[in-house]
């Protein structure tokens, strides 16, 4: 379906594989039968890891380093940490220390910066002058990380007589483009839609104008995983023949939705992890006679933030 | 290793494969290695289904009634559904909404009782006597119960190499009765161990004693799956031999556990799906070079009691 240069195929020993549940509280409240995918149980507690361990397996470089506030960060310090490099992990000197602390205990060091002062991207460039021998690593615009996504594909596999169509968060574009790429090597021709924040519809409006469109500012949604200023090039070039639409989600449906999967899926989701859910709840009739796989992509969130939520 | 008398096998095609997770964060916060058996996203909720599944398809009647407040009767009311029998559930008039519309989601009638006039038991008697050709279904003390719920040692059988003993929750004695007959059955030899709360230590002091010891009344303990007065009868002589040991948890550490599974794991567990991780957190020393595996028995919680446990 899509070229990508040749690369060594994602080394699946460390990938945990998805969970696929169904539930039938869930069904009845959406109206249809959905399959949820959860890589909430992957390591490290995100989809990221897939990414991050094939860049790890992949990468010449003795030590890796990134800027992330989230997932990628504690995925790729503990990929770092199962193939013996050295990880450095750019945070805002804002995060809270449960997130420092993650990163920490999978083996990573932690440079925290003011992101006032200077960009993350300033402060990692930065950060590799000063370290000499190291590898900048995207979270998402990058053909490892891509590769390493598509390994979600192999782990649907034997479900796909159970859905017609997938609905994956879309951030900066690392697993909807991956899925797109695993889809096309397996042979499994379910749509893909991308779900994305309103309040953050870069990719929406990128899709519509036909090239890549950018936030002026990190917008400040309740799915923090996708506060992308925009998707990547790489993943550009597959979403945007690859994708079959993308759908916004405001925020109340994103709330909505980590409350729905909480109460009728016993699931914990991140805010970005129940976009798809969101996007369904939102769109019922467009959904109508069809089986959605929702992946919920990470479950990664303060409890302060996650008991506001449901109560 | 214990003889039952001759049972239809238990069905298996309605019920869902139980989720075994690892978490490596669980792992560093617990000092050692664990693995986790979600009934979390087993039908209806919890591993209850198991067990009425296998009661509503070897029961001659059409209609099956049983009293429960929590997840039998989500479970029953299910199962019926699926097997064509019609289903009363007994509640007391107490019950949330939630709990109430669960059942009648799943196709259960419900009639609510005042519990201070009669007990359940007394209720449920009279709602024999009334209706005439129904059968009333006890949540544990029922060899076909028992027999549902053994089979999670088929689920277990694949990864029994990962570890050498099991924590299960006991309350009626439904499914650590279940474990024991089915680890049998499969020839798996790891050591189970029962999770009681202190609050409601019947199981552990009748196990000190010989032979079966009562609550006088219904334990306020926070695991409210275990607010049973005593293990059943036919429970008993499968757990009198077949237990290594009852480890009695104190509420502090049930709620630590359902915040650390939420925190370090990605797992929503009900309070008395913790009591595994909390006779764990609580006896260290006692599982130090061990392998346990922990039963997470059902992920049904109100989600304002979930909110105050994990803020």
């Amino acid at each position: 379906m899509h070229k990508l240069p040749p690369l060594a195929r994602p080394s699946k020993q460390a990938i945990s594989p998805t969970v696929i549940v169904e539930s039938e509280k869930l069904n009845i409240a959406l109206g249809m039968p959905v399959l949820l995918a959860l890589e909430t149980f992957q390591q490290t507690g995100s989809f990221k890891f897939r990414a991050a361990y094939n860049v790890a397996t992949n990468s010449t470089f003795a030590h890796l380093v990134t800027a992330s506030s989230g997932n990628f960060g504690q995925a790729l310090a503990y990929a770092c940490k199962l193939t013996g490099k050295a990880c450095t992990v750019v945070m805002p000197s804002t995060s809270s220390q449960a997130k420092v602390a993650a990163v920490k205990n999978f083996g990573g060091q932690v440079r925290l910066v003011d992101v006032l002062q200077k960009s993350r991207a300033e402060w990692l460039q930065e950060l590799v002058a000063e370290l000499g021998e190291v590898e900048a690593v995207s979270p998402y615009d990058d053909s490892r990380v891509i590769e390493g996504n598509s390994s979600l594909a192999e782990d649907l596999l034997p479900h796909c007589h159970r859905f017609d169509c997938v609905i994956v968060p879309i951030g900066g574009g690392g697993l909807s483009s991956g899925l797109i790429v695993g889809f096309g090597r397996n042979g499994i021709d379910a749509e893909v839609f991308g779900a994305e924040p309103l309040l953050a519809n870069d990719a929406a409006r990128s899709l519509r104008a036909g090239s890549i469109i950018s936030n002026d500012r990190e917008p400040m949604t309740l799915a923090d995983g996708a506060r992308t200023l925009s998707v990547g090039k790489k993943n550009w070039e597959i979403l945007k023949d690859g994708l079959a639409g993308i759908i916004e989600v405001d925020e109340d449906s994103i709330a909505a939705s980590v409350r729905l999967l909480f109460n009728q899926a016993n699931v914990k989701a991140e805010p970005t992890g129940a976009l798809g859910t969101g996007a369904l709840l939102s769109n019922k009739e467009r959904f109508a006679g069809r089986k959605p796989l929702l992946i919920v992509s990470g479950g990664n969130v303060d409890p302060d933030l996650f008991a506001r939520l449901i109560a």
